[in-house]
C-alpha cells in the first residue's frame, strides 16, 4: 500500500513508476523556510535577501506555532522528515526536488530575526550561545543533511531564486541541475552571518575552485547559470523550468531503471569516499559490498543484457 | 643489466630512455579483464558491457584455470604486478599505460558471472560474504592501489571503449589523456552493482564537480572526450591514438628529463595530500624533504642551468 | 591610532577605507625571495629559473646578514609577519596582495643554493636532515600559513613571472586572480626538488582536476591565464595589472561593505572545511557560530536594508 | 514550569536541585531492552544470555505492537529520546543512569531473535542487509549515541547482570561506576554477531588497553569489578547497588555545584578531542570557548571565591 | 584438505581444530629475524643487543643468499605470508603467535648492519633515502602488517628475550600474554635509530599511558611482566611459557568455540574502529554487519543455548 | 659558544651535559602564570584556586606591563620560547621541567579576571570572540604546544600544587613524575570556565580511562601522586622532590646517552602516531626514517658494543 505524504509546505507526487517529486510549496512567499511568523504579514530576513524585487507582496499563510524546538521550525525540520519517509519507502527510487511557482526554487531562510539577535542582549551570551543558538542551529544543519543520508539520489532543480537555504540544501543533495535564468547567492553574509546550515562544509566538498568558493562566500555576489556549470556547481543548464523538470525526469527515469542495489550503494560510498581518504573508502566498499554483491540484481541484469530484454528489478 | 617483463596480457616496452609503455594486451577482447575463463569462448559480463556492439565476436584465447584465488583472476592481479616491478626498475622514470588494438583501451572486467552471484544461493550469506567476496573485492582493489604506490609517474592514455575497469584503473594513475572518440562509462550499476574497484573512491578526489560524478555513476552513461576534459578527468585530449601516445610521449620525455628525486618526491607527497589535511600535508612534506634534499640533482641542476647545458642526473 | 607597516620588501598601503595592498618590493630581482646574500650580485637559484630571461641584469641590495635562522630568510619570514599584523589590524578587512613592477609579481625563491646542498656533504646526513633541512622547511612553510590563518580574506593578483614561491604563496591565500600575460609554472622539480612549502599539499585542495595538478607538478611547465581559469586556479583573468588592481579592488570593496564578523567566520570555516569531513565541519560551525551570531551586525544589515539604507558594521 | 517524563521502562526522578535519575525499568525481564514481543511470555535472546540463571521466570508486560520502524524498538528508541529531553531540559545539569532492581543494570537486547535470522532466507541477501538490517541497526545506534551528544554529564551505575547493551549504554555516557558485584560481559559473539551497537568502536577510546578490549570482546567472558576497574572501564567500585547510587549522587552534586557553562563545554570538548588530534582539538576550543568564557558564571565564581561564599549559577 | 604450511624458521601446527600454533623457529640465534646472512656465524646486530649476555654462541644455520628484495630478508618477509596463508585457511579460527626454545621469543632483528649504514656512503643520500632504505623499511612493516589485516585473532606468546621485533610484531596481533620472566624492550634507540617497523606507531593505540610509552621508547629500558600488565601492553601473566602457552590455548579455544562469522567480524570492527572517529566506526559497523548478521550462525547460537546443548558453526 | 637563556621567571640550567633543566621561577606566587598585573597585590584568579591556603600572602614582583598582544601575558608566552630556544640548541638532548620553592609546581593561570569576564559587558559578543578571546587563547595554546614541538624529550616532574596550568603544560611533555604529596586539579570549572589551553584536548590522549578523565574534568576535584600513577598521566612517584628531581636526572641522563637521531626521531613518530591512524604513522614513519637511518650513529653504536665500549654520539 503506497504510503501517504502530508506535509504543510510540501507536495509529494509520483508522476512516475519509482520516481518521487518533492516540490517546496510556499510560492507565496517565493517558498522560502518560514519560521515563527505569528500572523504578522512580514517577517525581516525574506525582506532582506527580497529587498530588490519591486513591489513584492508576501501572501503569510495563517500559521499557529507549534512547540518542539524553541520557537517554532517546523518548515525546515519537515524537509529533513520528507526525505527521512522517502528513504524507506520501497516504492520510492530517485527524488527530484523543485520549487513551486515561476519564480523561485527558494529565496532563502524567512526567520523572525528578532529570534536571532532581538531581545536576548539582556541574556548571558555563554547561555544563549549553549541552549538556545547551537541547538537551534543543529536542527537546522540536521533537517538537511537528511538529504544526504537518504540513501536515494536526489536530483536539485533550480529555478529563479536560488539564495542561501537554496545552496544549503541542494548541495547536501547529489546532482543538482538549473535554468538558464537562475539567480544563485550564498547570501548569507548580507544579513551578517556566515551560512552555518551547510553551505560552506558542503561547496568545498562538491565543486573544484577554491577562490570561486571564497569569492561567492565573502562577497554574496548573484551568479547564473552558465558560471555555475562552469564551475561544476550544476551539471546541466535548461532553458526554463519545463525544460529542467523534464531533464530531471528523463535522467532520474534512467536511474530508476537500474538496480537499487546498485544505484543506493553506489549513492552511499560515494557520500563516505568524499569525506575520507582513498584508502578508507576502499576499506569501506570492501565492508559494503560483499553483501550487496550476493543480490539477486546481477543474475538479473546479465541475463535480460544477454537476451536483449528490459531487466526487471525488485524494490527495495 | 636490464630487467625483463614476461607478463600474459601485457606488452611492456621502453620506446626510449626511462620511458617504459605499458600495452594491455587482449584486444580479441577489447582488452577487457579476464577472470576465470575455461575455453568457452564467451563470459557473460564482457557480453553485456558490449550488448551494444554490432557482430562483434569473441576470440578467447584459451587459457587454463591457475590456482592462487579462490578462481583465477591473474590478469587482474598481473597488473598490479606489473607496476610493482617498474617502481623498483631504475632504468624506469615515467610509465604510459595504453591499450592495444585499435577498439577499447579496456572494456572492463570480464568475469564468469556465476561466480559473482550464481551458485551461492545454498551458501551462509555471512561467509560467502566474508571468505569469498571480501578477499577477492580486496585482491583486486590491491591490484589496481599498486599504480597510485608505484612512485614513478604513470601516464593514462584512453581510447575507444573504456569502460568500468578503465576508469578504476586511470584514476588510481596521475595523468589522464584521451583520443577524442573515446567513450567512457562507470559502467558497474548497469550489471547490478557500485563499482568497487576504486572507481567510486577516487572520482571524488581526482575531478572537481560532485554533481557530475554522482550523475555519471548512478546512471552508468557513456560520455565522451569533451565532457572528461571539462570536468578535469582527462587534462588532454587528442585526434586519435597515434597522435595520444605521442603527445604522452612528449609529455613523458618531458618528465623523465626532470630529477627522479623531485619527480617521484613530487608524486609522493601529492598522493599523501589529497588524502590528508593541509596541515597533516605540510608535516609529512618537512619529513621527507629533508633527506631529499641532499640529493645531487639539485646542484646538477643548478650548473647545468647557468652553464645552459643539459642536467644529467643518475638512475634512482 | 593607525598601525604602521616597515617591512624591508614589502609595502602595505590602505588605498580605501578597510582595504590593505600589501606590494612584494624587490622589483629589481623580479620579487624574488632573497635569503642569505651576502652582497655578491647574484644568488644561483634566481638565475636558474630566470635563465629564459635574455640580458636580465640583477640589481641586489646590499644587505648585510643577520641572526636569527641559520641563514637569513628575513625576506620569507617577513611576509607571515604582515599577515601577522594585519590580522590584528581592526582598520583592515580585506588584503590585496600583488608584486612590485611590471614583470613579475615573484619569480620564486632566490636562496644561494650552497646553503640546500653544497657544503654539507662531509655532515651526517640524519644531522643535515633534522638539524638544518627541517627547521629552515618548517620556517618557511610557517610564513606561508600565517595567508591561511589570517582571517581576513586576501586576494592575491599574479602578473607576469610567478613562478615557484607565487603558488605556493598564493594557494595560501582565498582568492586568486590573474592578467591574461601571466606566467604560471609549479617550478621547483626544473632545479632538483619538490615543491615544499605547500604547493603540493594545497593545490589539492584548491583545484578541481588532479590529472591536471600532477602535469603541471611533474613537468614543471608554464602555464597561462586561461588555463589557470579553466581549471579553477584563478577565478578571474584580467587585461594587464592596472585592470587586474582595478578588478581587486572592486571585489575587496564589496566584501569590505559587508560584515565584518559574517566575513571573517566565513573565511575560517571554509578553511576548516576543506580539510574535514563534512559532518567535522557542521560540527565546527556549530561551535563558532552560536557566538557570532550574537552580533550586533545582524540587526544592522535587517535595518539598513529594510530602510534601504547603507549598512555601518563597526570594526573588528 | 518543570517538565514532565512519561516513557514506558523509564522512570526520570530528580531527588536533588539539577540531578536528573533515569532508572532503566523493566525488572521483570533484567531490565532487558524489549522489542517486538507479542504477548509470548518469552523472547529467545534474553533466554540465552541468561541460560545459567536458575530458575528465572520472565514476566513480560503485555505490549501491544507499535508501528514505526519494521517490528517495534520502542524501548530501545526511547532511551535516546529520554536523553534528548534531558539535554534541553534547564533543571538537569547532571544524569545519573541506573537499573531498577537488584539483579541487574541490563542483561541486555532481548528481541525475538526469528527477525534477526529467521525467515529472510527466502528474501534477496543485499535487500535484507540495504532495507531491513541497516536501517534498524542504525535507530540503535542512534538511540544509544544520544547519551554521547546529550551535552549534560551521565554518570553509568553499574551493578548485576550488566551485559550487551550494557557496554554499548554506558561507554556511550561519561563516567562509569560500579558495585563489587557486577557482572560484565560483551555477550555479543555468544549469540553470533559482533556487538553493533557501539560497544566495539567506544571501547576502543574509553579503556587504555587493546589486548583487554579484544580479549573480552572475542571470548565474551563475564568479567568483574576489580578488573573493569583495573583497567579503567570505570572510575570507582561500591559495595553494593545502594552505595553505588550514592556515591553518584555525591559526584553528581559536586558536579551540579559548578558552573554549568563550564561542565557543558568541558563535555563537549572531551567528546570532540577523543576523536579528533590534538591539534583539532585545539581549534574546536578555540572555537568554542571565546563564546562561552563571556558567561557571568566567571565573575560570579570569583567573587563567590573571594569572599568564601557559595556561588550561584544560573540555569543553562 | 588441509593446506600444508612450509616456511623455513616458521613451524605452524593445529594442537587442537581450529587452532593454528605458529611457532618462530630459530632458537640457535634467540628467534632473531635474520637478513642477508652469508654463512657467517655472527651478524652484528644480534650481537649488539645480546651484548649482555655471557657465553651466547650463535649456530647460524647455513643460508644461501636469495633474490626478491635488495638483501634476503625472506624470515620477516615470510612471517606475512604465515598469516596470509591462516587468513584464508578455513581450518584456522584463532591463532597463537610462539617462539621456540626457553630463552626467547625473539630478540628482534638480526641484519648485517653494514647493509643499513655501511657501505652507502659514497652514494646520494635521497637515493639511498629513496630507492633503497624506504622499499625495504616498507616491505617490513607490510610483513608485520599482515598480522593486523588476518582476520582471524592473534594471541600473542612472549617468554625470554623479547626486544625490538618482538615489540613491533605483537603490538600488531591482537591479545598478548607473556611469562613472569619476560625480558621486553623497545631496543631501537640502543642501536642509534627509531623503531619503525610499527612498535612507535602501534604502542600509543594498544596501552593508555603515554608517559610510559615515551619513557620506553625514548630509553630502549628493559622492563617485566608485571610493567607490561600494569600499563596494559599484556593482559595476562603466567609462570612460565608452559603456562603461558597452556593458557593462551584454554582462551583460543573459548573463542574457537564462538561463532567465526562473529569472532572475525569483532576483530575487523575493533581494528577500525581504533583509527576512527565513533562516528565512522559506528558508519563501518552499519555497513559491514547487515551483511553479516544473515548468517546461520545466530539461529545456531540460540538454539543451543535453549537447548542447552553445544552449538557448532561451520567454517569460514 | 654556549646559548644563554635570559627569561624572566625562567631559570634554564645545565646540570650535566646535554640536559637543560627550565625551572618555572615565581615561588613567591607559587609559580602561577601572571598576566597583566600592574603592582597590586593579588590577582583574583590565583586566589579563587589558591582559597584554601590557610595565611599564604602574595609577594608579586613589581612588573611593568609590556605591550605585544592586548594585555600582558608574556609569562605564558615565554615558556613557548624557551622550548623552542632550547629545540635548536645543540647543547641540549634532553629537557627537565620543575618549579622553584617546596610548595608548587604551578598554581595555574593567575590573570586579572576582569580582562576576561569583566568590562566587555558594553562590547559587541561577536568582536568580543573573535578579536579578543580567540588570540588570546591561540597565543596560549601555542606557547604550551611549543613543548609538543620541541623535538628534545621533556621530563616534567610535579610537586606541590600542580593545578590547571599545570596539566595543561606537562601533557604536552613527554614524560611525568610527581613527588608523593602533589595536589594535581583539573581546575578551570572551579571558575567558570573549560580548559581551554589544552589539557582536555590531551588528556583524552596521555591516560587510558575516560571514565577517570570526565570525572576528574568535570569536578575539579583534587587527586593525589597514587591515582595518578595508577591512571597512568605520570609513570613514576618519588617521595620528595629531592629524590623526584634524582629520578629524571637519572632518566634524562639514560636518554642522553642515546643517539640524538634516535631519540628525536622517536618523539616525533610518537607525536605524529597518537593522532593519526597506525596506517598514516607507518608511512609517517616511512618518509622519517629512510633519511634519518643514514646516520653515523647507527655504526657508532655496533662498534661500541661490539666492543663493549660507550659510544659517543656527536651533537644534534
Amino acid at each position: 500500500m503506497p504510503q501517504t505524504y502530508a506535509y504543510e509546505y510540501y507536495n509529494v507526487t509520483f508522476p512516475q513508476d519509482g520516481i518521487a517529486v518533492v516540490e517546496i510549496n510556499r510560492p507565496e512567499a517565493l517558498n522560502a523556510f518560514t519560521g515563527d511568523v505569528h500572523g504578522d504579514a512580514a517577517s525581516c530576513l525574506i525582506r532582506c535577501t527580497l529587498n530588490a524585487l519591486p513591489n513584492f507582496t508576501f501572501q503569510v499563510r495563517n500559521q499557529p506555532a507549534k512547540s518542539g524546538y524553541r520557537g517554532n521550525y517546523s518548515m525546515i525540520v519537515n524537509i529533513g522528515k520528507v526525505f527521512n519517509q522517502l528513504a524507506t519507502d520501497s516504492d520510492c527510487r530517485v527524488i527530484i526536488l523543485t520549487g513551486a511557482g515561476e519564480k523561485a526554487f527558494t529565496a532563502g531562510l524567512d526567520l523572525k530575526q528578532t529570534s536571532l539577535a532581538g531581545s536576548q542582549k539582556q541574556k548571558d551570551p555563554a547561555r544563549t550561545m549553549i541552549a538556545d543558538m547551537r541547538p537551534m542551529l543543529m536542527a537546522f544543519q540536521n533537517a538537511v543533511t537528511q538529504a544526504e543520508k537518504c540513501i536515494k539520489p536526489i536530483i536539485s532543480v533550480m529555478h529563479g531564486y536560488s539564495f542561501g537555504m537554496a545552496i544549503d540544501l541542494t548541495t547536501a543533495t547529489d546532482i543538482r541541475i538549473c535554468t538558464s535564468d537562475v539567480k544563485l547567492s550564498v547570501k548569507e553574509v548580507d544579513i551578517g552571518l556566515a551560512a552555518d546550515v551547510g553551505s560552506l562544509s558542503r561547496l568545498v566538498k562538491v565543486v573544484g575552485s577554491m577562490s570561486w568558493v571564497k569569492d561567492i562566500c565573502c562577497s554574496a555576489r548573484i551568479f547564473g547559470a552558465e558560471e555555475a556549470l562552469r564551475q561544476g556547481l550544476v551539471s546541466a543548464v535548461y532553458k526554463d523550468k519545463k525544460e529542467a523538470l523534464a531533464g530531471a525526469l528523463k535522467l532520474a527515469e534512467l536511474i530508476a531503471s537500474k538496480s537499487p542495489v546498485a544505484v543506493q550503494s553506489t549513492k552511499e560510498i560515494l557520500n563516505f569516499s568524499v569525506d575520507h581518504s582513498v584508502e578508507d573508502g576502499l576499506r569501506y566498499t570492501a565492508a559494503w559490498n560483499p553483501g550487496a554483491l550476493q543480490t539477486a540484481d546481477i543474475p538479473e541484469a546479465i541475463k535480460a543484457s544477454l537476451t536483449k530484454t528490459t531487466p526487471r528489478f525488485a524494490k527495495l
